[in-house]
């Protein structure tokens, strides 16, 4: 067995924030930590989520002995009911209770009912395959948050997922630091850490700050509050609720992922919620605004969210006015910033007053600062280390830090998704990278970046199209109707009867001159029409659309 | 003439960042100061600039006076073109040299040629039917900044234009704090003030702490150093140069914008540099790294910026390896965040090391601090306030600044863009809405925001396109080819060729049914098929595609 290999294949996570996944080989076998999604940018037009590209598995999916997920976020487990449809829904899953009550409400919303969820308590041991797991209770910004650690033959690996060591969490259960000690003094192989924050110096400020900050806030507010905050930081919406009652507010909660992740944190007993404090969304009229605190969802600007339609005077149930008190316990995700930026100033401009984390302790993150980060690799004692969950600044940073603690440089891993790290009895090396990146999910479907349609959407976006119909005759090529021009989406300022005129004259130039050459071949007629027409439009109109020649023939 | 009343319309830059520009009117004649634009947001697809729109003008043209420019920003400035092709090149239009210079460059690249530009230098009274005008120095991110004071029978008013108190300026010529407090003894009407940092507490560094901050890094760096920031901010670059020369570096200017201020800076005596300091980028490579410092566009992550190019490989000149350092002094605008950190990220996957403003004091923003804002109050005593410049939030801040000092609450005004301050003997109210907003600028041309290739664009951007060509005899309406269709953009999974043949189909029933009802004016036939392919396509593909139907009659 000495000459077996571990192999730890990032398909996402690395060199970016988000889509966080992890393949780890061992003797033939696979297990797959967190299966996570991203957001789309400005650019993706038209794409709805981005997936890692897990081509990878899809040859080794027999291999899959189970797939773990760390936490229930959406970037560790928002791609889970895609992998499982293309991979097969009887692939195990595992993880905290929590997070696999999260996990089957999103694939019940995928209507893939035959799956195989099995929830697991930290210090519980898990057999697959060759890899004994364990999982070991961490804290973040929601509960039941796990790392995984992978014991083979060579030692043990540790996957932290998103940690912090909140030592006052709001659950009373801080992170075991003990376990992770135990398993550095026994000598871990290999540490994936969490690097989202290896870029802030100290200590992460605990999620028990923000109780106080909401309280103090919540005091200084005379009219109706709103409270905007992740759906999933359960023990945020907790203090909330907390500090609404020693203000004597009910509290309405608005927003369908806020209302779903408070049901099913109430049913696993991660939050408490006194009998008659909360108020439907529809009651919330019967009371007095100074009686009201309404948690609701679109703390990053989120288009169809409940906070950014009652900014644009737009939401069914709640009307904001004068006197109401938005209060953000939360920050901007990167690139969110204008979505929220747009938000606050709508908010303003109704004359709310709204108040951020820049202004009060009312938000604390769930990711471990440099300190946290030093202390992780100290508990663990790693051999080897390899930078998880950050862009490639992040992932250089965390790595200063390991070598800050005394980790030796040689074996300081900076990856990149799709390079996969290979550890033997000899060592560790990277081997040869395989297949990683993005697909897209375009409505129900996945599709490759790649993706011709997107490329055309882009171009469409850009500048617009252009339709020529060209109807000529099957005897002798003769054109037999007058060519038909249709534009949609060209910006254009000149008058549009003499610029289809003068396209109209262009594209009849073309066809006489490929009857002359007797061009007669549909496909080369048409890149004949393509070739004249786009050129045509650019010397007109200095823009390149799409040009799309239909050639008829009766 | 007591009658008559003074109205200020602000047609850009308030509720928003960007694009200023006011409309100052008294009996019956216009100043305008201020034509700045906007940069378009990741949902205006294909638009290439925002301007204000200043239809209200259009019907005035022959009353406008003159046009005042603050200073040679974008956002103050950038408009202008537009605005003398559309109203006329004859308006006169004033301004420091430095930015009538800038202005002079911008309007030769839109070759408008016959234009009337004329210097003017502070405390030099200018008269425009029945303003006075003058012109007052001010301290701000590029040099020749000017308030403008404009005098009417009823009292002066003051428009700031972006500003900060700098008591100790790269050029040594401070705010003209003197000029302001005799206006304010005097007695002020009215100030519309910059709000762009009213939510920021205290008083704004001074530029000149940017020197020994740059000064400090480079001396920490070993390799070639990459400096990015503005290329207006003439005053950052002398101090790079400065600091350049206390290292023994040899300076390179890269990118278009950056050379071409420089030398307008060089050429007005802005800019001091030692002879021998400047290399041509194609002679850099003659100079080892570490006697090299290039002073780069692309702060804000612009696609096509040299800076940009560089992190992405893709620079003709300069090609960056591990070793290099890059020095953002600058801060990312709000919007611009994910751009620059893509910047960051490629910067980091390369090796270089990268220093911004949270990592030494190498940045100063141009804008005045809530301190400063005071001060300009206090200073110009005014009796009305406008705030300026600035979304809602910031002109809601500003405003209470205002009465923080002593301002009465009914004298303050909190506007918007199209809404007029009307004041004359009696006092000051907001007169009627006119009309304000966006143009767009497309290309070489400019449109309206409801611009229908703009909505076009936005709808293939998202689902793509379909088009239906159906071929039908002119006697008898029959379909005389199989219809034909194309589709661009369009996502979806399925077999395509299947796909096809359901909707060649769909399109065959359409047309047998038309023929049934006897439908054969070729608008109804092309409604018919629209609405039928649309129905078909979205109940197949759960798309919105747009769908473009052309009949051709043989």
């Amino acid at each position: 067995m000495s000459n077996t290999k571990l192999r730890v294949l990032p398909l996402g996570g690395l060199g970016e924030i988000g889509k966080n996944m992890t393949v780890v080989e061992y003797d033939g076998s696979i297990v797959v930590v967190d299966t996570g999604l991203r957001f789309p940018t400005a650019e993706q037009v038209g794409i709805d989520l981005v997936l890692p590209d897990f081509t990878y598995l899809r040859e080794r999916a027999d291999d899959i002995e189970g797939i773990v997920i760390t936490h229930g976020h959406e970037d560790h487990l928002g791609a889970l009911p895609w992998i499982l449809r293309e991979l097969g829904t009887d692939i195990p899953v595992f993880g905290g209770p929590l997070t696999m009550a999260m996990a089957r409400s999103k694939l019940d919303e995928h209507r893939l009912k035959e799956t195989d969820l099995t929830d697991v308590t930290p210090g519980e041991k898990l057999e697959l395959g060759p890899f004994d797991i364990e999982l070991v209770h961490m804290t973040h910004s929601i509960p039941d948050m796990m790392a995984v650690a992978l014991t083979t033959d060579l030692g043990t690996m540790l996957i932290t997922g998103d940690y912090k060591f909140d030592q006052t969490p709001v659950d009373g259960k801080p992170a075991d630091v003990t376990r992770l000690a135990e398993m550095g003094r026994e000598g871990l192989l290999l540490l994936c850490g969490d690097s989202t924050n290896a870029d802030r110096p100290g200590f992460s400020p605990s999620e028990s700050v923000a109780g106080p900050g909401l309280e103090a806030v919540f005091g200084r507010c005379k009219g109706r509050i709103v409270v905007t905050c992740f759906a999933s930081n359960i023990h945020r919406v907790q203090q909330v609720i907390d500090a609404a009652k020693i203000h004597k507010r009910k509290v309405v909660l608005v927003g369908r992922s806020m209302r779903k992740n408070i049901n099913i944190g109430r049913m696993l007993g991660h939050i408490e919620v006194p009998d008659g404090m909360l108020v439907q969304p529809r009651e919330a009229r019967d009371f007095p605004d100074e009686k009201l605190i309404i948690v609701s969802t679109g703390s990053q600007g989120e288009p169809l969210s409940a906070l950014r339609r009652m900014a644009y005077k737009d939401h069914p149930q709640v009307e904001l006015h004068q006197g109401d008190t938005v209060v953000f316990a939360a920050t901007p995700i990167p690139g969110n910033e204008r979505a929220v930026n747009d938000t606050i100033d709508r908010l303003y401009h109704i004359g709310c007053d709204v108040i951020t984390a820049k202004d009060a302790p009312i938000h604390a993150s769930g990711h471990g600062y440099q300190e946290e980060i030093k202390l992780m690799l100290n508990l663990t004692q790693p051999k080897y280390v390899m930078p998880f969950h950050g862009d490639h600044k992040r992932i250089h940073l965390h790595a200063e830090l390991a070598e800050a603690v005394g980790v030796k440089p040689e074996n300081i891993f900076k990856g990149e998704n799709g390079l996969p790290l290979e550890i033997d009895e000899k060592g560790a090396r990277f081997g040869k990278p395989e297949r990683a990146g993005m697909i897209y999910v375009d409505g129900v479907d996945i599709g490759d970046p790649t993706d011709v349609a997107l490329r055309d959407r882009r171009m469409l976006s850009a500048d617009g199209i252009f339709v020529v119909v060209a109807t000529i005759s099957e005897q002798d090529g003769s054109s037999v109707a007058d060519p038909e021009i249709i534009f949609r989406g060209v910006p254009y300022s000149q008058d549009a009867e003499k610029l289809l005129g003068d396209i109209r004259e262009s594209v009849n130039h073309s066809l006489e001159r490929a009857a002359k050459d007797e061009i007669r071949e549909i496909d080369l007629l048409q890149q004949l029409l393509h070739d004249d027409l786009a050129k045509f439009v650019y010397e007109r109109l200095r823009r390149r659309p799409m040009v799309l020649p239909v050639v008829v023939e009766v």
